[in-house]
């Protein structure tokens, strides 16, 4: 039986399976939604991994990342060629949207005012390539603990002052880790909904305590987000695509068998989210 | 010789002095302010702490604090009782003002609204006594990534709408470590100055890679804030007070004599901030 409106990010059981290995695990459990991660396509090569997904009628609900913009004049064009080629692979893999997480501070750098320009400028200069391709840009800001060394592009209303900058073929992946702190955050679901710039919706929980900064994500319903009440705020603003569950958990989650990980995101995406 | 605009919050050195060796360690080294924790206080008597203080004519730039509202009823009531006290204990220091870390969820809560309006509603109860104390309010926005156990006041605006709301006697405390990355930073400083509710300004440096979310603040240059920059738009914002040190470190500065961190502290002051 299909697990309708649940999507797997493969980052949650990237330490069990490979890419492979992860949808024939998926699918065995009705689950026929997917989100890789660039370096796992390139593992089993984008050629397999695209048949793979056209074989098995696969949605991808995104293709994790590009981004990482921030760096010197030479960083910064290299960074653009690479955006390019995701975004190549993400038609490849017939996904939504390609994700962006768009970088911190260049090294060395304490300008986070620069880094934020510097994201805008490589944004728009893959734009074209993106909207000729027919890959969404999905801008995901991440939690402010990552604006040094992941992205400085921390709240929703950042992220869509960006895409109101630069208009068509681009719009927000909306991270409840990232995001649930945020005062503004209805009234930004909201209007990312008026302007159709929803593009991705990832759930997982933030635990109390957390112990490592990047890799102790918790479970839906093991902690303290409202997942209910986020995920009714952006069926308001009009996007009633998959949810899709990305955990990292080096400590719990990646160290649990795969098939008893996805059972779990089921259960709790049916109960708590 | 005296170290002007220099404070140092005694939680920067709590493991190696208690308050009056603190005390004593910062004259010899021509440090004139101070902040204390209400524990440091409590542990060798308010009347002991008061006689330092008066004996010594120091600057006592805030006593940390007061705060942690969101709780059962009974549990409300309790803290506006201690809160009480600690504005008690403010005016018998003399101090610039009480800090408000104001409480992050209830223990099984998911509610980050109701928490918000507790806070609200806790500081409202207290004010009378801090106004009745000539003792300000300093309502200190934490990081978000504290927002479940910590504190739910995330952004300087969101403390400073409270502040609006509440009337005289209240303002912020703001701290670099938690507000850096705020892309409405600048203005809301602006707007903090326009209405006068700039009652401390905290500064450490936050590290790449922070590896705790407690206790890894870094000291000043070693992080990737821009010091200058932000005490920059504090000063065009009309305040001139002390910038408070307060570092919590675990694994470097807490280790180290505290002669050295005081003096570190000065350098830097005296070269980054």
């Amino acid at each position: 039986m299909a697990v309708e409106g649940l999507s797997i990010n493969l980052a949650t059981v990237r330490e069990q399976y490979n890419m492979r290995e992860a949808v024939e695990a998926c699918l065995k459990q009705g689950i026929t939604a997917i989100a890789p991660w660039r370096d796992q396509v390139h593992a089993i090569g984008l050629d397999e991994a695209a048949r793979i997904v056209a074989d098995n009628r696969l949605r991808v609900t995104g293709l994790c990342r590009g981004g990482m913009f921030p760096a010197d004049a030479d960083g910064r064009a290299a960074a653009i060629d690479d955006n390019k080629r995701a975004i190549d692979e993400a038609a490849a893999l017939n996904a939504d949207c390609l994700v962006l997480v768009v970088g911190g501070l260049p090294p060395g750098s304490r300008d986070i005012h620069r880094a934020r320009e510097m994201v805008a400028e490589g944004i728009e200069a893959i734009l074209p390539h993106a909207r000729a391709a027919g890959i969404p840009l999905a801008i995901e800001p991440l939690h402010p603990m990552y604006a040094a060394d992941r992205a400085c592009v921390n709240t929703l209303e950042q992220a869509l002052d960006i895409c109101d900058l630069l208009g068509d073929g681009i719009g927000v992946a909306i991270d409840v880790y990232h995001v649930w702190w945020d005062p503004e955050l209805e009234d930004q679901i909201a209007r990312a909904g008026t302007s159709n710039r929803i593009l991705a919706h990832h759930i997982c929980d933030w635990l109390v305590p957390t112990r490592d900064l990047l890799l102790d994500r918790g479970m839906m319903g093991d902690g303290v987000i409202d997942l209910k009440r986020i995920r009714k705020a952006i069926e308001k603003a009009g996007y009633f695509g998959a949810q899709e569950v990305e955990i990292f958990s080096a400590q719990n989650w990646w160290k649990r068998p795969g098939h008893e990980v996805l059972s779990t995101c089921i259960e709790r995406f049916r109960t708590v989210c």
